[in-house]
């Protein structure tokens, strides 16, 4: 069966990432994966958390939103800072620090910042692979800026979603798919393969472990191309 | 003595719009004056405030808020829905609502979402010159949906800034010499040249009746070049 | 067309002012104008906002709020610290310190609270006629107290409301013609009749030019005689 | 030992009722005990709170809050509605409640609104006396208006202060005998000397029962006064 | 007429105290009291509120709360924190604060959390009964830590109910009979028997002095039974 | 190298639950996992959330708060539904939404109340497996009471957490594991041991498939044991 916008179920959605699109932030980017676009970017800020104060390590965070018409029906502006969007930057920011030698950036926080400027499904997701370029650029700025001395990033990270769709396992849900799904999974990767984060859902029923087995291998290869994507994009 | 940014005491910045820039809305567009950046889009929505329930009348009612790095310094989310962005949201509201026909849209609302994606002085003018463009094709939207049979808006609106810099009257002021203005003005016209909205403020120290002739016949320009621009986007 | 209380289009409604109303402020005033009765007080407080810090220079803000039973209508008292509110109280502080050496007044804060006791059109700018009052007599409260050595207050500010009701412009609008008026301007002069702030809305079309002028040349009369009464309360 | 203003151990302060005070209220007036001020006004409104749905019963309620600069340290306005007023509140709803018949009230709901103008202390107990001479005009409006056909108020209330300061039984505590105060003590009575609520506090260390009489007995006196005052201010 | 459990109208409910039911609190017990149920826990804090700093001075403080299905029909857990419970927490920290050497504690904080795990009537006295043997435990643990040199609690503090129901006075009354009472007592005393705080509230109509007697000396009784308790408890 | 508490790598807490711990609740109980104590109570609501009304479909919703002395440091009550406690309590709901059949409930809502008592690691897996027994206990309730006709939960659910700590795979971790985790996974399983949910966390360094496959199995044996625990108290 084809699916709704034409791909192949190992096939990802169209990306574009406009790197500098703002002209007043350290780093920043507009990533559009098919009809989602997200506008990130990234604040460097002297300080950090009270739990780190004096430790010499710096932090990384992240906080995500939705403009109110960023989907059909019109979100009112308070409800786009509820659970679930607190529940999402809570995984975007988890997800950079895991990459980051914290050490390295000194007693300062880099805040990235993901507003959904338009919303098909795979926010989240977009987010992170977004917030990458932004917070690579701002790293880079602090370095000509010669506010660190070493690159304090150890490693790409990207993701994607899959999810089983009438029993067919597809890759990078839109909206339509994601609505229909029976299972819904999330996956975060380094530039190595390896997993960074792991989010599966049930939505109506039970999966068993060969389904698990399939959306990994799939999520796998979307995310090597999307870091390929990163890397062309940063000139790496 | 010439401007920050080399233009004439009388030039606007460049404007560009992207009309229809959101896949989702009934009407939306991309404003752009000079390095400021606003996303403005309407939504259509059954319903008015209980204060017009059963008057067959329709509302238009507008929100602005600013994403917190859209200014060099990151404002933190929440202090960007305070006291000024409510004045500056009032205000856009208020204007449009001058030239609408509310017996003609019915008992709907009509939301104007102004989101400032990058800010470098103006973004509350430029918010209604760009929400007049949203405004305009929710309204094309609604009729080809057969939701009103007549067009219920009177007139175009545009608005820009004028003030005294160094003792020089200035149209469409920078993030730049608004913060070294004297005297401050905000205001909105209809395509007609008459007023709708005057917001004028001593900064410093009062200002004279001279000095206020100066700006509004300055301003009076400007808005006259906004509206040819928007006469050519919307093909009217 | 008499008005509906009887006065002339140009006629102010009954002013009266009662000074040190409160006995723990450091200054204050009742001001009545017709039924609108405000009650206005100034509170001095050491430090400044952090963008002031350290900069030996003092600051003057204003908070206004409408008791629920002002109005024929109770308001719930969350309602009444809104957006309207917090427009108002903006517009009351940016005016005041318009006439303000802040130099003179050191890192101090005065605060103005305006409470409306009873509502019947003109609040704001009565507010800022009565906390004109209340900042001098603060100010003289820190000459006494050797605070400060020079008097940091430069001219008198006063305010007052004109209109478009029926086609005639009328000054210092109560509640029932503010409601009728086709175009509302609030109108903030200094003492020399200089302007401060103007704030011109069309409520239901737009306005021209004569329109404008002759509203100003009312409101400047009016204010005229505010600032006169002013100097007889303050003995000046 | 004289009282701070040389008041004898069972005076009450000066008592001044401004019945009417405003002009939009369906009752109302400004109590003055001494230095300390209060607004209290009663509002009309159909329905009732939910509970009461349906029952055919009223309902009275009360809110309080203290202007900002009411004392001499200014506290800033959202503190004025914690945890205190609250409490205050809702014994001022509760004392009056203890006298209506809610069953003549209709699906009525009072809401009687303190607001603090000058704090001097016993502001609770004022807010009480206060409270019973807007609810008893609100009362006589529903009268008037036809809304009702009997009188739902069976008795008064009155309240005031009594406490021990340094070892001396007093009557009406103004703000700096309450402060240097043992043990505090709210009482409210009706007309008839019955208890309505009682709310002693020993604030530094217990107190036994022969403190207890002496306490009761003097607040026994005072309200008996306070209640004569509300007689004659009321006509009755 | 027996009551609706069976008691006498002298009689307490079974009180059951489980101390140290918490293991990471510096002090803490389950008390019950018949059904109804209170998690009491002390935790000690450095430091003091602000009006204490540099005083040399401890102070002691209340919070409650009820959990959502504590009672019958859920509470959400919004509502559970409103003016009812702000008002009773501040009855707990006054009460044990009656009883506190705060020189001896030194600038240290002392929070008494009272969370009402099942309501039956009478959390609040139960709250008071329970917080003392926590905050006994919490000052025994800060001895033995060597935080302070001499015991800083001068006395025992417990609390409980009595009320008129159907013209007979009871004592520690059950949530059925506190909703049927005509007026309702919440009588605080020390181990002496000396008064720490009374609240007595008629419900329905006013109460006489012969009442209030016959419920302060029925009170008195109980809280002599809940003080044995309490030194068994602490093996004091 | 033995673990903090003497566990073998595979080995559970000693788990207890105590059905029907409240007595006013439709389904509870207190469950222990070592120190980790969770009170879970089930609340049965007539009506749905907007989304389902006229769909005939009942909705399971959870709410998880931290009592504030739960853990050796005290959190702030408010700091206690925060984004973490969103997070958490949208797992719980969805992990039970899992095993309903909507249709048979009804348009009845089904809240989840877990209260953590305690905090010593595996809160959330322990809410979902206690709140499992306060579910079904609800549902008996609801048949009891005629409410429904046929039995609405297809299978058990139950959840549990797995990490890498030194290299090293163990079940089940306490708090002082959990802060020493370089991977953390919390599972939840279906009693046929199916999935429900997974997710997985790389705290300091992504993790490869090797170690996913290990840590999935772990999960499995403990959550069967976990159903067998849930079969015995429910008496299945």
């Amino acid at each position: 069966m084809p699916r709704i916008d034409g791909r192949r179920p190992d096939e990802l959605r169209p990306i574009r990432i406009e790197r500098d699109y703002l002209d007043f932030a350290e780093g920043s980017c507009l990533i559009s994966t098919g009809k989602t676009k997200i506008l990130c970017s990234a604040s460097v800020e002297d300080g950090v958390p009270e739990f780190l104060n004096g430790s010499g390590r710096g932090w990384v965070t992240a906080e995500y939103a939705m403009l109110p018409k960023s989907t059909k029906s019109r979100s009112p502006r308070d409800s786009n800072r509820g659970g679930r969007a607190r529940e999402i930057q809570r995984l975007i920011g988890r997800s950079l620090r895991a990459v980051i030698d914290f050490k390295a950036l000194g007693e300062r926080t880099i805040i990235l910042d993901c507003d959904v400027i338009q919303a098909d499904g795979g926010t989240r997701t977009a987010s992170i692979t977004g917030a990458m370029i932004a917070l690579h650029d701002a790293v880079s700025w602090m370095r000509k800026a010669e506010l660190i001395s070493s690159y304090p990033i150890r490693d790409l990270v990207a993701a994607t979603s899959v999810g089983i769709v009438n029993g067919e396992c597809l890759l990078d849900l839109c909206y339509a798919e994601d609505s229909a799904a029976d299972v819904d999974f999330n996956v975060v990767m380094a530039g190595t393969g390896e997993f960074i984060e792991l989010q599966g859902t049930a939505e109506e029923r039970p999966f068993n472990r060969e389904c698990l087995d399939r959306m990994l291998a799939l999520a796998g290869q979307g995310i090597e191309q999307l870091c390929q994507i990163q890397r062309e994009t940063l000139e790496l």
